[in-house]
């Protein structure tokens, strides 16, 4: 995309600085386009290139190429993982996406170390394996509910970041997204919810008292995005007041990752002029 | 859908009785639109509404509610499972959604009975599993090519039936889809891969070979739908020759099956205006 700046490198967070979450405005559209009929149009533009781009990288892990993405989305209640999933996954082949959702550790789960059941979700070549809520739980509510020691929260970065790297290593693209909502955005996508009947399931009254740890979370955040952003594994902050712009961004950030990752379609292993022939013949 | 037969009782076949394939045309569009134009409408009219009944499956679960759905797909290679994965699948919301695609069992799978890696790909309640290939491999190839007695194919029988009545006594709807191409067709759809470049990773040249064993797939495939369509886990035969005939078949046996499921939105468990006050105050 000639002379077009990469959105990856207008909402990349540098590695080791800490962020200010207070000045970013969770209602800004950085590079993206002007209102949500411009972003609709443009996520249509790109659904075609994002299947090809998914079709190429499972192709290609079919003649042993290990590449694959993984998308890890985080963020406050509300700030819309799972519309981001709906929207922006929705675009892709279903059978080459592994999504998972993490939920509250189950016992099984809490007798292992915390990247246990991580492992066990990451996308296998030539997939693209999307996380909603990942082991950057276990440094933010653990952190703000205080489930663990600070010295083992500080330990923590740094076992992610060794993890991270390892994946990048085998060959995983780890795209790791904030989604970031204001509190009145919470406070009013809160109270759609309990509006409509149909969606009162999405609804939990924990999630009021959560809001009075706003400012430690968003400490939590700010501390994790600081240690945890790498080379390797950068972070992107995603405003996302706006559920337009937000689709379009993590659109976006898959389409300039899925081509810098340049999968291609291997070459046959085969004859192709004897196969035909043989296949005539049938 | 009042005065419309329904689709299922137009494919499904009768527990207990031998189908004969050859008089079953793979280009027939039984109790379907007249045409591509119209199925792709059709299939579009239905989207909506496929997708509201699998966010209501959804959300039962997270009240309590088993229910859930197994789309299980089987077919000649090219008769159209991962198309219709890609086609009918990515009408819903992919976290709801468990895709699974069988292939030839690995060492550690063939040390296990041949469900067990079954047992581990099901649907959770509320989601809806895709079975690209199952365990009916198990009686399908493993006959045709001999791979295990004769008489331990008889019994997979048996254990399959026991299988998917325990999974319908647990709250699974199973829908089994035979995807019914013709030996003409499979000759066409091999050499359009052999004529692209794009598709040669999809290409093996022992599906050749696998041709000259039509005939004891075809016996197989009887064999396995005579044996196996039960009132528990009923087989659906959808001609697969014109692939939007096959897109709208499955779609449309997606919706009657979650029709008749009927999963509801759970009540709220909170007083919805008391939590609205707190929230306000916040």
């Amino acid at each position: 995309m000639p002379g077009t700046t990469a959105l990856r490198e207008v909402l990349r967070l540098p590695a080791g600085e800490r962020p200010d979450l207070g000045r970013f405005d969770p209602a800004a559209v950085p590079a993206g386009p002007a209102d949500k009929v411009a972003a609709l149009a443009a996520v249509a533009a790109m659904s075609g290139r994002l299947a090809s781009l998914q079709e190429r990288l499972y192709a290609a892990s079919t003649a042993g190429d290990r590449r694959r993405l993984l998308l890890v989305l985080q963020g406050m209640d509300t700030s819309g993982k799972g519309g981001t999933v709906k929207h922006v996954i929705g675009l892709f082949n279903p059978s080459g996406c592994r999504v998972r959702a993490f939920k509250a550790p189950t016992p099984e789960e809490l007798g292992h170390s915390f990247l246990w059941r991580i492992e066990k979700a990451l996308p296998q070549p030539g997939e693209i394996g999307i996380f909603d809520r990942s082991h950057y739980e276990d440094v933010l509510i653990a952190r703000v509910r205080e489930l663990v020691p600070r010295s083992r929260i500080r330990r923590r970065y740094t076992q992610i970041n060794q993890f991270e790297e390892s994946l990048a290593d085998d060959g995983v693209t780890v795209v790791k997204v904030f989604l970031h909502i204001s509190y009145e955005e919470q406070r009013e996508r809160l109270l759609k919810r309990l509006d409509n009947p149909e969606k009162h399931w999405k609804f939990n009254p924990g999630d009021i008292e959560e809001r009075s740890a706003w400012p430690a979370y968003q400490e939590a955040y700010e501390l994790a995005l600081e240690r945890c952003s790498s080379e390797a594994a950068p972070w992107f902050v995603v405003p996302a007041d706006r559920k337009w712009y937000r689709n379009w961004a993590v659109s976006r950030l898959l389409l300039e990752h899925l081509e810098a990752i340049g999968p291609r379609y291997p070459e046959a292993d085969f004859d192709v002029e004897e196969c035909r022939s043989r296949l005539l013949a049938t």
